[in-house]
């Protein structure tokens, strides 16, 4: 930021008075242009049928990271509710039609200043297919997954939570958990998600 | 948004290609500048002694709402996870020392592009005081409450949550659960949050 959005003049980072850190402040209209992390949402498509459970994820058209895979997710807009995004970018990125369930993890990845929420979700067919955003979309079975080219650490750690829940749902668990975790690792350069 | 934050000319509200809603761009560089909701994050610090249990209310010295009682909450900054936005805000508004529980609700107020996070927490000590944002802070009983004088509808619900959660334990539940709600009322043209 080197401009102010309302006047046009150049902006100053310094601490406003009752302020206790940095802000770009014009210079001249004196507006303060707060900063703060965004959201990005989305869910795990699941298709469970005789037994068998299957995961949707979508092959990134996308820079960054792509060619990788990934749960349908992106920012959430203005106007809308957490979950309405979780439905949206799973119509948009995989076509997909499902049925939104609860909230299973969120996930802070303060170094990029995001906070990444993933929705549990039920595929009401198979009607699923790319968006602009995919290459491609595709069921996978646990064993499948494409664990070394996955996008991001939140999609591996999403998935690696939710069949550790199934495992404990075997065991006797009730049902799906609500998981927060923090990523700590530093991401590579090309990652901003 | 008037003008680019990046090269100081006027911005236009118009839909990029690829996209489907309009965004602010620049008309000379072509920076497209997302707006995208904020989060807010509180917690519900609890003093809980001989079978009586009290919450600690800060009374808003700064508008919107000034003057109305709300839990120490405020907008999450760059650089640090949902939990620490929590614990800072409970510090920064009322001086309280808080050890930080689970996330209790999550509520989205779309209509100003918001959403909102409650995490449960308990009083290390009485040590709190008001902070340079609070007239006033103190605990209250749940009959206490001063119900019609709460800053936001965010924050009554949480309270009436939280409440209706003591219930079920009382009932036998093993803890508080987490809550997902909507916040649809139309809010007064003076709240933001």
């Amino acid at each position: 930021m080197k401009f102010c959005s309302e006047c046009a003049n150049p902006v100053a980072l310094t601490i406003p008075e009752g302020d206790n850190r940095p802000r770009y402040v014009c210079t001249q209209c004196a507006t303060i242009h707060y900063q703060n992390p965004k959201l990005v949402i989305g869910s795990i498509p699941v298709w469970e049928k005789e037994g068998k459970l299957q995961v949707l994820l979508c092959k990134r058209a996308i820079e960054p990271r792509y060619g990788y895979w990934t749960l349908p997710a992106g920012f959430m807009e203005n106007n809308e509710t957490t979950a309405a995004a979780a439905q949206r970018e799973t119509e948009e990125e995989a076509g997909a039609n499902i049925e939104l369930g609860g909230l299973f993890t969120l996930l802070n990845v303060a170094q990029v200043h995001q906070v990444h929420l993933f929705y549990l979700a039920s595929l009401r067919d198979l009607e699923f297919a790319p968006g602009v955003e995919s290459l491609d979309v595709q069921l996978f079975e646990e064993h499948e997954i494409p664990w070394d080219e996955l996008a991001f650490p939140t999609i591996r750690l999403t998935l690696e939570l939710f069949f550790a829940d199934r495992v404990k749902m075997r065991e006797g668990a009730k049902g799906y958990g609500f998981h927060s975790r923090d990523i700590v690792r530093p991401m590579r350069s090309n990652e901003s998600g």
